[in-house]
């Protein structure tokens, strides 16, 4: 059933090239534009109040990402998030580190009021945090585990009505109904800085193609995580987490349906 | 007759590695500080409007790119170009999205009334924009085709009274009485991100040597193009285009004369 | 002596993980987040002046990198730096460029004064201008010789009371008491961007496991130096530098307490 939308969204990619942009932090800006164009989609980074309107108008989704917050930027995401809303533009929101500090955790507030979000994509720390449970985390990691993650992810689904993506050692997609767990990837994955923020840049290519938000959410983190997998068996002796970066990047470029159908271990729960 | 400038640049960048200040996006910042030391230039990014003329008036030339503008750095983009051409520093414009939005289209109209560039380059959207013609872009990339991009490079030129670039399939460059078409390249170029804005800083990094405007504009490009047939040469199976950015980067690192000669491909019109 | 807080600062290193907040520039942000990870500790970058204080709060290290100031950020800078000094949260200054404008040179003053830095990491350039010595530098780039820089660094650590590190051709770190050079390296590591930037980096994770402000120096740059000559070896024809950054980024991701110990080059003055 989800097979269907995948082979889908691969054709589209090719054909129509959707326009993602994003809101989102200076640390991984440079990386999410490369893994966005590598997958096929076209990135466009702009948080200029003045022009986050239009922008977004013109666009197939919007990735909003709080990684390096500040006021300016708060005040685009929030103008750019309602243009969305109004022009049927998606958004998927990576609320970074969710749980750190007040001033992360007020905004994520903010913008789960006054946006109507498509997908929105955490750690378990983050997704905790905006359901109101108490949960662990240090800086923007998390270092909660819990066993319980597939009724939280379901549950905040149905309350928010929209997709939750948990990304973890094993990650949770679900739309409330329907809730997948998918256990591809590798450790490494932990190794390198950015993966979170580039599995929403994949999230915002694939809702881009006009496939199902629980489709999107799923083929993303299962390119992300196969790919992974592919990086990890191209490194030789000497090889670190630059390396393994650099090949998960090349992964993503040489991604196709046949490589995800083959490989993907999804279980639904 | 271009040769000899050529071959000028490359020994002045070994002597006196010249400063090439940038006002720039967070997206390719990084790129552009790695391509500008690779050819053998001395990047700065600095965009506090509390320095920007002092850092300028230190430069060799001035880079300045819209790709993530915002109220704040158009005001310093201003302060630094004047400043530029007050000293006799030569300035060189990226009007990355000119024609994407209101806020981009205005910001250009402005610093073009404000500052005389030495080079503006840009995709042929950009440069259509800037002329007043009406073209297609999306994003912030041109997905314009117009068969007639030389006479309007030309045209524009005569008017600006500056050098201007077109880069695309093939690259145009005009100083109004000469125009060039650069045939090098591959289209690997298309996978990859910030290779305009890469492409500027080596403009940047060539003019500040001292060779006319024309042979800077020309060679960069140049350097661009042929560093990315070598690289598409060097990628091997499971490579993507993460590797190819590694190798051309690589590829300018080890660039010379010799090699420009050699695979340069060009054409007067 | 050394060696033993060395062989320490592994292992806390992996079983602690400790919190490193940076408050840097836009260019180097990602690779510094890299090679933070890469080291073993976990990078965290936040800017806004809303949270700067409970993130530092919960951090082990704070490094304060100048490399983009601007009016907003130094604030931020200050408040972080004061909350650091309050918690007993050692903090790193890298006072990028310090010489090279006035807004550098009197924000390099004001921070000195408001924050009691642990450890001040800069190229000589950098040092004599805070030591109020006559320099020469371009840029952000010191392009001064002085044959007396570990005078200088001891001079200056003993009257600002913290550790100095002085980066170079060799290195030289001094508390005013004890003074080091460190041989290793390579000419190389002049071929890439942002080597200052993600020293400080690795002060900060190695100062975060808790071992001595002076370990934490020598510590850093010589895991810098030694991944460097590492890196330098795995270069093959066609390799040039950007190939040379992945290579570095790997050798810190595998560099152990027993390849430091044996390939370490330290001098006492």
């Amino acid at each position: 059933m989800l097979k269907k939308e995948f082979e889908k969204a691969f054709s589209l990619l090719k054909n129509n090239s959707p326009l993602v942009h994003h809101i989102t932090n200076y640390v991984t800006a440079h990386i999410c534009a490369d893994i966005t164009l590598a997958i096929g989609a076209s990135p466009v980074m702009a948080d200029a109040i003045e022009e986050v309107e239009e922008m977004v108008g013109m666009s197939s989704s919007l990735v909003i990402n709080i990684g390096t917050l500040n006021e300016r930027t708060v005040k685009s995401m929030i103008k750019a998030g309602q243009k969305a809303n109004k022009c049927g533009v998606p958004v998927i929101l990576d609320p970074v580190g969710a749980g750190a500090t007040t001033f992360r955790y007020e905004t994520t507030k903010k913008l789960i009021e006054k946006i109507d979000f498509t997908i929105i994509k955490g750690n378990l720390s983050e997704i905790k945090t905006i359901g109101g449970l108490s949960t662990k985390s240090r800086g923007v990691d998390s270092i909660d585990m819990d066993s319980n993650s597939h009724n939280i992810g379901k549950e905040l689904a149905k309350k928010l009505n929209c997709v939750i993506a948990i990304t973890g050692q094993e990650d949770i997609i679900s739309d409330g109904e329907t809730t997948l767990v998918l256990k591809n990837g590798t450790s490494l994955l932990g190794s390198i800085t950015g993966t979170g923020c580039m599995s929403a840049s994949l999230i915002g290519s694939f809702l881009g193609t006009g496939i199902s938000p629980l489709a999107s959410a799923s083929l993303a983190i299962l390119t992300m995580c196969i790919s992974a997998e592919m990086a990890a068996k191209r490194l030789s002796k000497d090889c670190g987490s630059k390396s393994f970066k650099t090949y998960l990047i090349d992964g993503i470029y040489n991604m196709d349906y046949d490589s995800i159908s083959k490989e993907m271990n999804v279980e639904y729960v």
